[in-house]
């Protein structure tokens, strides 16, 4: 795994002994992207459509999404490990401390990404924007306000 | 407990039975705000200077954040339930979704702001435009890229 070597000049720290608070999953995005290596570095809002399932129990939460042409959306990078403190990203080889990137090579691996909408049902989304793998966790969906629309 | 009464038009679920992945707080935030009411409903990057406080098991993370202005901070809104699927916000009145919605009130209680930064150390950050009570958990910092930068 990929995920379990170091590069030269990285960096990593003992994890915590013990977690302070948990998340459910709360859906499931499909991507054409089948493993890490094939997915772009950061979303494009003229990117592949992705879809958003959003599991029955929480079905009826989307209720008025319409009314947003943005979503942020937050997932989990399950396939990251946790412990990096100083990281060299393969991109340009400088060493860089994990809250300077945004790998998903982080003690919370939890990515954030707003997404153009352009279909919702009552369980799914149609989007652009998306950057994982087919099949990661969701956890969260919120519309998103950008700084001129204050 | 305001956080246990529900308004009229308001809906819940039945939690799942467990959780599916669990998190680390990586530090605290300091702001002037000490009880929710308090709070600013959004962040203000010309509000009061606030100071993220990052735990020493991570303090190497920070190098190189002076290149970033603009930083994401993800922390938990600890204080908020977790099972509404439909609320009726206090400041319209109008029934919405939660996914339609940023309230701290949702299945996995992430919020996301975005900072300025204006002094760093080792292990604390100097910044404006946060909207949480003094204390509040933090679980992740990430550079800010605008669409704009892309």
């Amino acid at each position: 795994m990929s995920d379990d070597t170091i590069r030269d000049g990285e960096l990593f720290t003992a994890l915590p002994d013990s977690y302070d608070a948990s998340l459910y999953f709360i859906g499931r995005i499909r991507t054409p992207w089948v493993e890490r290596k094939d997915c772009p570095r950061r979303g494009d809002v003229n990117g592949p459509v992705c879809q958003i399932e959003i599991d029955p129990r929480w079905q009826g939460a989307l209720l008025g999404i319409e009314k947003h042409k943005e979503l942020q959306i937050l997932y989990w990078m399950d396939l990251a490990r946790r412990d990096l403190i100083v990281q060299v990203p393969r991109s340009n080889g400088e060493k860089a401390g994990t809250f300077a990137l945004r790998s998903p090579v982080r003690p919370n691996p939890i990515a954030s990404s707003i997404v153009s909408v352009f279909a919702a049902s009552k369980t799914t989304l149609l989007v652009r924007g998306l950057d994982c793998v087919d099949g990661t966790p969701l956890l969260d969906i919120k519309p998103h306000f950008s700084r001129e629309d204050d």
